[in-house]
């Protein structure tokens, strides 16, 4: 018997087939909600029939001035109300969204807007001088300047300007009832990411709108998150288009509280006003939470879900949060998908465990999202998967929906980081008996001495269980004699303090001998925007001597 | 300026795309949950590490016989573990699942089985005589019986047989290792469901692997499921393959607590056990839940979302249903749409309205799932929406990712169903102001009097609301004068009384004369396996005379 025919007649048709986007997130909440609250900002409240407003308007807006499919539009602002509506509003038009680290150098910058090849840059005036040098280092046409004043910025801020269009008047200049165009394809690009690489120029990672969908859509599932919860806006919109989550909390039409700069009275006041349900961050916002005094806590109406991602909670920490009424979900991923595609799923019955053994198994990256098809820690070489036995370090390969197109106008880099069918993520890391994966160093940080291989974070989380250490890290020092030897550098905590040789020797009691740090440096640590630790800086000041 | 290329060098690869499938969630919440309890049948309790085990074995076992890729293999089985096995096993081994309705009679089970080509057909002992019968009508070679033998069934069905292979001998062939092949395209039919039109053949409802990945999703989304929910199987997975549950409760790592037969005491002994979160149905399961003798109901231990479909909840039920420790959802949809694609999404603030208040705004359908892009309400004839005003009738229409590939084998009936670019459900329905949508009538079922037309579902409405009236249907009655006149069919609560002239007059107080009944005849109403009344045997008894 030949095979039914499930083809003929059967095909795609306006009727049963659309480009997955995450636009049409906002519309159905503006439809279904219009009045519910959508966006919080001091004293500012606006529901989401607004929202949805001045989205379609600057849509229109841009595309009245000739931006539209495949043009880029640069945004250098905070986790402000118009970030958000620049990530509908920009794609909306057709063109592509490129958010860019505030925090970046002029030179940069400048190299991003070539490279983006920007025909519009949105600005908040606080970094309008930023813009004016990255302007003057650019070697194309200058682009449209559409200036932002937020009424939460600091005076001084808020006066600069270069005489760029106000972005209230480009939104006067849209139609609030615009049809606005779906994309031709859901492989069509939504947004272009600049990766901080550790050596030579940032890459330009491009998203879709399939995979934007997918992964907004991820969040919801891998939080728990139910109807209508209340984000606060924690981790910059301009790093991974803040994790997709400005198109999660839209899917399940809830209130963004944005958050104009990270500090821990704000976190706290927002919280308690709004009864937040979800935030995310490095490690480095938790740590600001606890730190607040006490006398600027609130009392939170109800948990707050945080989401971690950049290292693992210590064990501490884990015990701090909880007890200020946190649950903790540790989330991995790289700019390449999307932000956050591996996830730490927690297990009912591991509640039950001592508290060591809890952090333990929190700090392990975990298991890939519903939304990421596949992850495994293989031998690069081969090809081949390491075996599930918690100590072959292999490198974490993923492949999926929500891996990025590749790398804009660069094949060679694209070509290498999808070779052999698998996306690479540079990060070295185990695989458990149980499947969960568990980084154990980037593999441009790994320290080879003598032949032999150093996981840094081996170390530096020795260093970590000395009471005195609050911030360490353990980069690669040129040795005459074994190549590289561990060079260590330390933030003590406040007040407390601690020798370089009584480090050493605390870390020769407990690592094999070629792994104890030969060298340890007192000093604040440099830190990403993000608030990741930023060891090439810290290389280049090893390699200085 | 010309725009940034965003497309050379950026496409689709092994890496960066993949067919979109719901089989994938079994495989994650395999790996992530081996030990998790994922299948509950009477004594029987099976971890996710088991199901995916006997799912591939399945696959593997139907790919060495030679079914594969666009082969259908029909089941008919009611919700037991085996039902939940073929909606992963079948696709996994590139086929195609047909479910039918246990309760069709043999005549139509072989036109299903001839239309939709089966190579093989799974069934449960209880139905072999049934399909002995069908296969006796049959006009094409006969497929490969697989027989179950359920633990749970009564055990004169048990000792059925028709001399099939066992389905536990098939799954003996199968290798639980295979490495089952991903659909090529995620456009290829994953299962086949057969309409229960009111009149004519049934037509044969393609599903693909993409609709019913979102579409499962979607119900996480709007049921505002957690991780890991316990699902009480209620609602028949025959019907719209359980509305895509057996895929949403995978995607979540939840427990399928199976049920052969909804009976009120089984319920309420498993959500008391077991700890139930959702169950699904049409009211009629409601209704059993309700009038469950108290002594075999048990005390909740948590609340229970229950999803409700097929006809809106009346004010007394959604109260009962609310004491009893019930949280009611109403959602719409049609086998078309893979299930309910429609939802009333409820808000807070409607929680402090009066109750006949709140029982009015949850009649409506509501809104489009995330999952589904387009819902109209349109005038078919110019395919304008009609005003939102709450009365102007029109057609609902949907479009979008979670409408079917089309009717199998019937080009024109499919094309009919999309003309316009829009899928016609031939339901009539209203607009709110505040655009949710609110069914008035089946097309089909509107009466036409007098050049005016009728809602029967407003008439019968008006029955519902007079206290001895249990269930209530109101048909097109042939008239000389009139053209139509509607005729009521009621049934009356037990013990309760009421004459005609009583029921007559009780609606011409409430309704314009011409929506009046002229005859109400009091008789059990005749159902569909999932609680629909049958209004076509009513018309054909008011033909009949």
């Amino acid at each position: 018997m030949a095979a039914a025919d499930y083809d003929t007649g059967l095909d795609r048709n306006p009727a049963n087939h659309q480009p997955l986007t995450p636009l049409l997130f906002l519309e159905r909440a503006a439809a279904v909600f219009p009045d519910h609250l959508a966006v919080v900002h001091g004293a500012l409240r606006r529901p989401y029939r607004e929202l949805r407003e001045r989205c379609v308007r600057l849509a229109s807006a841009l595309a009245r001035r000739g931006i539209g499919r495949g043009d880029t539009v640069a945004a250098i602002l905070p986790n402000i109300p118009e970030m958000l509506e620049c990530h509908y509003g920009v794609p909306m038009a057709g063109a592509v969204l490129n958010t860019i680290n505030t925090r970046l150098d002029a030179d940069t910058i400048a190299y991003i807007l070539d490279h983006g090849e920007a025909k519009a840059v949105v600005v908040d005036r606080e970094f309008v001088p930023l813009l004016r040098v990255a302007l003057s280092l650019t070697r194309r046409e200058s682009p449209l300047v559409v200036e932002v004043e937020d009424a939460e910025a600091p005076e001084a801020a808020r006066a600069n300007t270069m005489g760029g269009l106000a972005y209230e008047a480009l939104l006067a200049e849209g139609d609030p009832d615009w049809a606005w165009p779906l994309p031709r394809d859901e492989w069509d690009a939504i947004t272009l990411n600049y990766t901080s690489g550790t050596t030579g120029r940032p890459k330009g990672v491009v998203y879709h709108h399939r995979g934007a969908h997918l992964l907004a859509v991820g969040n919801v599932l891998s939080s728990g998150m139910g109807r209508q919860p209340v984000y606060l806006w924690t981790l910059p919109m301009f790093h991974c288009n803040g994790w997709c989550f400005p198109w999660t909390v839209c899917a399940v039409a809830g209130t963004h509280v944005c958050l104009r700069a990270v500090r821990g009275p704000a976190m706290w006041s927002l919280m308690a006003e709004h009864g937040v349900t979800h935030m995310c961050g490095a490690p480095v916002v938790m740590a600001t939470l606890l730190d607040t005094p006490a006398a600027e806590k609130r009392p939170l109406p109800r948990q707050v879900q945080f989401v971690v991602a950049g290292a693992p909670p210590p064990e501490a920490v884990l015990a701090a949060m909880r007890e200020a009424g946190f649950a903790v979900l540790h989330v991995y991923g790289l700019t390449e998908v999307y932000g956050p595609a591996v996830v730490n799923e927690w297990h009912r019955e591991w509640d039950a465990l001592p508290r060591p053994d809890q952090a333990r198994l929190m700090a392990r990256q975990g298991v890939r999202y519903l939304a990421l098809e596949g992850l495994e820690v293989m031998d690069p070489a081969s090809m081949r998967p390491v075996p599930a036995d918690g100590a072959t370090l292999g490198e974490v390969m993923m492949r999926g929906n929500v891996v990025m197109k590749g790398y804009l106008k660069d094949r060679e880099a694209t070509e290498r980081a999808f070779a052999g069918g698998w996306f690479h993520t540079g990060d070295l890391a185990v695989r458990h008996p149980d499947g969960y994966i568990q980084l154990k160093d980037r593999s441009k940080d790994i320290i080879i001495s003598g032949g032999e291989n150093i996981s840094s974070i081996e170390v530096e989380d020795t260093l970590y269980r000395h009471p005195a250490v609050a911030l360490a890290a353990v980069v690669a020092k040129p040795d005459a004699k074994w190549g590289e030897v561990p060079c260590a550098f330390v933030e003590l905590k406040p007040g407390a303090r601690a020798t370089e040789q009584e480090l050493i020797a605390f870390c020769r009691e407990r690592l094999a001998g070629f792994k104890t740090p030969k060298q340890v440096v007192f000093t604040e640590l440099p830190r990403t925007s993000t608030g990741k630790i930023q060891k090439h800086v810290l290389r280049a000041r090893v390699r200085e001597g």
